[in-house]
Order: C-alpha cells, then sequence, then structure tokens
C-alpha cells in the first residue's frame, strides 16, 4: 500500500475506496458541523445519521434537503438523549464513527464511557491521537495525547503507541518511527515517564507493538531534525525522522498541537481512540479544514479500533 | 521607549546606546561560540574575556587576533577551572554576563550554582527565559520555563513572571500582557499549576508584578490567537495578544521553544536569569543567529537581575 504524505491524499484514497463510512452525529446544529458534513458528503467519503435535539429541530434545513441515500435524521428530546442515541446508533452496528456537534463535550463524554452502554470496552484506554501536515515537515506527523490522558501510566503509554502504530499502518506506513518525548535525552527517576520510556523500548524489542522503530526520551526537535540530531551525536532511525511523537503529559502534547496549528501553519486532524468506534470531537478553535480532516482521519480508521484492540 | 519588535531592533537598540557589555566565555573554542564573538564583536556591541583551558591554548587564532581592547584571554588548567575563573570575573564586576563555551552544561551550572562563590544570591531562584521572533506573530514572545525548573511552585512561577516582566520592560513594554497556559481554561485541582496561576492573578491584581495584564489558564493558541479565544467566548487583554507564555511545566515550555524553533521557523533568543548577571547557554541544536541572539538578549537585560531581584 502506497504510504500517505498528505491529508488530501488521504481523502483520495477513501474516495477510491468507495466506501462511505456511517457518522452518527450528535446534535448537528452548528455551522461548523453543517460545514463538515456537506463537505464530506461532496467528497463522498460519508454517510450520516443526524441525531437532533428538540430545541433545535427547526435548524439544518440544507441537511434535511440532502438525499435521503446518505442522510437519515433521528431525533431525541435533549442533547444528553441525542449523545446516548447515537452511542446506541455505534453499538449496534449502524453507524461506524461517532461525532460530537453542538452539545458540551463533557456531555458527550459521558455517554461514550457510560459502562455497559457507552464505547469504551472493559479494560479499554481512551486517548486522543493526532495527526498534522505540516509545511516544513516533510510527511504526516502523528502524535499522542493532546487531549485525554493528563500523566499518561506506563498501561497507558503502551495504549497510545498501540493506536498510533494501527493508524500508521493504515496511512500505509509498515515500520512506523515513534519518537518518545522528553525535554532531554536523559532517563531521569525524577521524570517517571522517561522510566516508562526504557520499559516501553523493551517491549517494543520483545515485539509487542510489530514491526517499529522506537527511539528516546528526545526532545521535539531531536525526533524531526536530523540536524540536532547530527550535533548532538544521536543516529536511530527515528532521530530527525520520526513519524509519531508520544509526549509525556498532555500539557506538552496540547502545547504541540495549539503551536503547530496557528505558528506553523499546520493542518490538523484529531480523534479519540481505544473506543469501539472512533469519536470525532473538534477542539471549537479548530479550522473548518482541521475538523474536516479530523473526520477523514476517523474515515480512514474506520472500525480500526474494533479490529486491532 | 519605543516598543523593540524584533530581535534585529534589540541590536540596533544596543548599538546606538554605544554600551559594550563585557562577557566572560567559558572555553571558547567551538565554531559556535567562536561565531557569536565574531558576530559580536562586528556589530560592536560586547567585549570579551575569554577563559581558555589549557588543552584549546592553541586554538581560536581569529580570536587572538582581534582588538586587545575589546578580547582579553585568561587562561586556565581545565574547563572546570576555566569556570569557576569566569564565575569569578563576573562577581568582581570585571564581566557583566557568563557565557557558556565547549564545557558540559552541568559543569557550567555547578560552578553557577555554587554556594557563597556563585552567581546564584540567597532565596534567588534560578529559571530560563526566552524570546521568539515568529513569522506568524505581530510582536516578540516570551516564555518560561524551557530549560531548568521541571515543576514550577508557586514562588517559582512568581520569580519567572517576575524575570519576564522585568525584560518585557527593558523591551519598551510597559505593561506586558502575560498568559498562564495550560491545555483548557478550567482551574482544577488534579492540575496544581492551575491553582498557583489563581494566586499569581490575585497577586498580580494587588500590585505585585507592576503595572501588568494576566490572564489564564489558557492554551497556547488562545493566548495568541484572537479568533480563538472569540469562538470561546473569551475576551480580555492577553487573549490573542499575550506578550509572555507561562508555562506549567518543562515539557511543556520545551516543547513549545523546539516546535516554534523548527516548525514556526523561528529565530529564538534564551538565557538563565535570577543569577546576579544573565547566563547565555545556548542549546547544542540551537542555530548560530540562536545562539547570536541569545547574547543579544544577555546584553539587552544587561545588570537587568542585579536591578530588580
Amino acid at each position: 500500500m502506497e504510504l500517505l504524505r498528505t491529508l488530501s491524499q488521504v481523502v483520495n484514497r477513501l474516495r477510491s475506496s468507495c466506501i462511505r463510512r456511517r457518522v452518527a452525529v450528535v446534535c448537528p446544529n452548528d455551522p461548523h458541523t453543517e460545514y463538515v458534513i456537506i463537505r464530506s458528503l461532496r467528497e463522498e467519503i460519508a454517510e450520516f445519521l443526524l441525531v437532533i435535539d428538540s430545541a433545535h429541530k427547526d435548524m439544518a434545513y440544507q441537511l434535511r434537503g440532502a438525499s435521503p441515500d446518505f442522510v437519515r435524521i433521528y431525533e431525541a428530546s435533549t442533547p444528553d438523549e441525542a449523545a446516548a442515541l447515537a452511542v446506541e446508533l455505534v453499538r449496534t452496528g449502524e453507524a461506524d464513527i461517532l461525532m460530537k456537534g453542538l452539545i458540551n463535550t463533557d456531555n458527550l463524554l459521558r455517554a461514550v464511557l457510560k459502562k455497559e452502554v457507552g464505547l469504551l470496552p472493559p479494560g479499554g484506554v481512551l486517548s486522543h491521537v493526532a495527526v498534522a501536515q505540516v509545511p516544513l515537515y516533510h510527511k504526516l506527523l502523528l502524535f499522542s495525547d493532546a487531549a485525554v490522558i493528563p500523566r499518561p501510566t506506563l498501561e497507558q503509554f503502551r495504549a497510545m503507541v498501540s493506536c498510533d502504530v494501527a493508524l500508521c499502518r493504515e496511512l500505509g506506513n509498515e515500520q512506523p518511527r515513534i519518537a518518545l518525548i522528553h525535554c532531554s535525552e536523559k532517563v531521569n527517576e525524577k521524570f517517571p515517564h522517561t522510566l516508562s520510556y526504557v520499559h516501553l523500548k523493551e517491549e517494543a524489542l520483545q515485539g509487542r507493538f510489530g514491526k517499529v522503530f522506537i527511539d528516546g526520551p528526545m526532545d521535539a526537535k531531536t525526533a524531526c531534525d536530523r540536524h540536532s540530531g547530527e550535533i548532538k551525536g544521536l543516529s536511530s532511525p527515528v532521530v530527525g525522522n520520526a513519524d509519531v511523537l508520544i509526549f509525556p503529559n498532555i500539557e506538552a502534547g496540547n502545547t504541540f498541537y495549539k503551536t503547530l496549528s496557528l505558528f506553523g501553519d499546520a493542518n490538523m486532524a484529531g480523534m479519540l481512540t481505544g473506543t469501539i468506534a472512533p469519536v470525532v470531537v473538534p477542539s471549537r478553535s479548530d479550522s473548518g479544514n482541521s475538523k474536516f480532516y479530523s473526520l477523514v482521519l476517523a474515515c480512514l480508521a474506520g472500525n480500526l479500533n474494533q479490529d486491532t484492540l
């Protein structure tokens, strides 16, 4: 499978596969969500199950006019009930992806995480993966976790690596290069994540993550800039050529996301993983492009989560 | 005083002031350090006290040829002794700035932090401040701490804010806008730094930091992009227009530094503060430009630390 190097190439791959993912949208009543739906319909990559709460029955005219082959409308009385119904549509296999519209993220996540009737399987680890297309990098860059896990434990780091590796393979990358991020190359017990990194590298050698290169701790520049690695005398298949960055905490991951998107002029895509189906929860400040690409990413992942976790 | 918006403007300000700072350099025996020294001599912003260890006596030919009015050479037997001598030159007032050459950072810091004969006054807080000149931002952006303090306490946050405010004033900014960075706007006891932020805001209102605007928690994009703030319904003198970002931990600060420098095509400058004189410790992977601008920044700060701390 050819390696996908841009988000546009991901869209083309989805189009050429002729598979339209079925997306359950909770409260699709804001302009950004409508934009994503209309663009996805035009690109022919998805069909939609729109769950509308009673306060917004009269909205979404444009969507109500769409072909019933590709847009079905469900009604619920409140946003919380809309969330519960959309989750149910995913659980029963009628939808492949869950997407957030005009509902508070906490409320949506409550439905997603609800025991027995939610989307997180027993023992599952909810995490966030983002994909950045940065003008000053030569390929797509995946990273975790910018949004969900504050201080990853070893188990959570494992889940993050597994999800990111599975997504790399969907992007046509058979042997992803994973950088474990810290502010220096030193393993130091004052920074417990660096001890987790040592474990992850050992487990990778034992084959836990399949065919991968993994290295760290190293800083974000060393991971993505060969010259920085050379100056430091570092050389590995990862240094300067990372496909995946694993961040030590949510503040570092979130800072990377926000800095790339604002100052790196990057297109970003992101989704939640660990659930039985991808969950798309765009950040309010994401651009329309980023929101569309987040759904594109989820469509690529498809039922990945069910297959691999 | 006119607001300085670029690092070149800082160089011009230094030139026009006709004050040459006296810089003690520990082991100036690598090409990057030589480059910084030669460029600073050409720009007429500094003069140098070069402390050379015995293994490198024959190096630095170019520097040995410089005018003895602006370059004096001192000899020490080992790099550690060179560090001790350079620190002594600062302590006795013969030099205004300490700069690292070809010596391990840990060894240099050991001399800087040595009790009674080092550069950190009793009760002083060593921290790092960086200044970024980013093509996609409309002014210089200061931030702390990318390099020294792992998990700032309230006292350390206070010192970081004080140093950054003092540096803003040197840049001609009379009322700096300070953003306290987190991944969301929520104050949450699970994230102790957000509780420190509440204290800092109260103290700022009581006048602790002089004339400033301070706000947070907020993410790095909200701090620097007005549009992101508007979407979130946030409005304050800081949102979208920050002069200073205070990061919650070293991994987030370091990630910001490295991401801006690599993907934001930024020129960076950085130095240590809290000491009785600025200490310039360039990162190995910094560009020649960044290393020069770091010295420029230290020259601007001059004896700031002695005046304000």
